[in-house]
């Protein structure tokens, strides 16, 4: 793990409130979810866009745990059984198995919350200033909300057993995945003040690599039903969901992961400082196999 | 309804998303709860303090949109049958019963989004600058979150069936709905850049009508059970939760009624502008019969 996401995993858990017998279960539900091993991928992108802009990483860290945390709480209400009726995730027990479904709500209610006093906390506004701060818990509803992320699991659940056009699956992935992808690299933008062309190349690498991520995940759910299970490609395990594979192939989806990327890196040829990071990062979504 | 209550309104609903053919249905339930009849307590003690500080209407607004929407999405939540399992509010179906479980949940989690996209707005921060609109969304995370009115909500699901001192019961209620009108009172003095004394009284007026509002309803919960349903005074009607009845009696809970809302009133005592609608609220509150 790099140093940078070490500090992250420290501050992250820090903003959780302390326990006070009253209160515990909620505090646990949040800390099981937010500490259960997610690959951390928006986070990073905001710490690296930050100092890839001139930013520091200390100021960045607040910002980064927000989005954390609205990505943690839409995973707990995405598992409930109301909604995907998930009993595992990442390997483990989803929220609403261990702690029941009224805390599992009230967990994803309360780090929901807690995302926005994060970026807006006293330790936030010293190292970024007031109006950083509310821009970017601005930035952050915007794209987590029902024009955001929300809409995007709204037209999900709608999706199931039904026709879907190639313009449907496209909002609804640019919504549910790929807009807390570019909301992250944006935060890293506001933090460290950049430019309106960093701004902009900033949204480029996002929507790229945001898109590539999708598609890579519908390639991974039927190779690896292909492999394990011996199903038809392009047939969804649990219902009947168009992805990108039933609409376009397993080839096809490939060669546009590959195309995705290509603009991804390419986006970040204004930047003069190190973008290598930003530069693995795009190829580690794209060569994934999990 | 008052001429600030008919502007509330209005701009309550502005904020909402549009309807584009894809997100419709999370909008329809959104829209659906914020206009299904609540009082607007909260909205009117930020508007009320803003001005009794020196504040004007029109900036405060955003601020209580935002608090109507946190209060809003506390409903959803908690009528799901996860939780209080409620069919109707206020004489209408619940959320749930309406638009499903699913759309109950996204609905209630994009309401409490909205409401930070709503307090740090363009608008909002056109009438109130970066700074305001940054503590007033802090204040509200802070209020709303694991250590406010959900930290509420889980000693309230954990306190079912089982034995409640009065220290539990007090701090639950001053958490579960305490917490949101304190911030309401102290949003409308964030807004109006108020003095260190205004903002003590404001907090002493609001813990006030807070304790007195949640002893009403538990006074109400049994005169109500008595008058239709024969039922003894002091046993809860659906489960065996304790209230300030049970614990103190009907004339002590009147009593302290009193007690509170004259403490209340004079807490207003330091204001030299007009408090008369701050004083009929608190009146109103305590002699409602619903």
């Amino acid at each position: 793990m790099s140093d940078s996401l070490k500090l992250f995993e420290q501050e992250l858990i820090s903003y959780l409130p302390k326990e006070d017998g009253y209160i515990n279960t909620v505090i646990e539900s949040m800390r099981y979810s937010l500490t259960a091993g997610g690959k951390r991928i928006r986070p990073m992108l905001v710490i690296e866009f930050a100092k890839l802009c001139g930013g520091n990483e200390e100021a960045a860290m607040p910002f980064a745990c927000g989005i954390e945390m609205i990505h943690t709480y839409s995973l707990i209400h995405d598992d409930l059984p109301c909604m995907d009726n998930d009993d595992l995730r990442r390997g483990k027990p989803t929220n609403h198995k261990v702690f029941g479904e009224a805390a599992a709500v009230l967990g994803g209610d309360a780090l929901l919350t807690l995302a926005f006093g994060t970026v807006l906390s006293e330790r936030s506004v010293t190292l970024n200033g007031y109006e950083k701060c509310a821009r970017a818990a601005r930035l952050l509803a915007d794209n987590a909300g029902a024009e955001g992320m929300i809409g995007g699991q709204i037209i999900d659940t709608e999706s199931e057993n039904r026709e879907v056009t190639p313009e449907r699956l496209r909002i609804m992935d640019s919504k549910k995945t790929g807009a807390l992808i570019k909301a992250s690299c944006l935060l890293g933008c506001i933090c460290a003040g950049a430019s309106a062309e960093e701004f902009k190349a900033a949204e480029d690498y996002a929507e790229n690599i945001g898109l590539a991520f999708q598609i890579v995940d519908d390639i991974l759910d039927v190779t690896s039903d292909e492999a394990t299970l011996g199903k038809p490609i392009g047939s969804d395990k649990e219902n009947n969901k168009s992805t990108y594979v039933s609409l376009l192939g397993l080839e096809k989806c490939r060669e546009l992961c590959d195309e995705l990327t290509n603009k991804a890196l390419s986006s970040l040829d204004i930047f003069t400082a190190d973008t290598s990071p930003l530069r693995s990062l795009a190829l580690t979504l794209r060569d994934r196999t999990s």
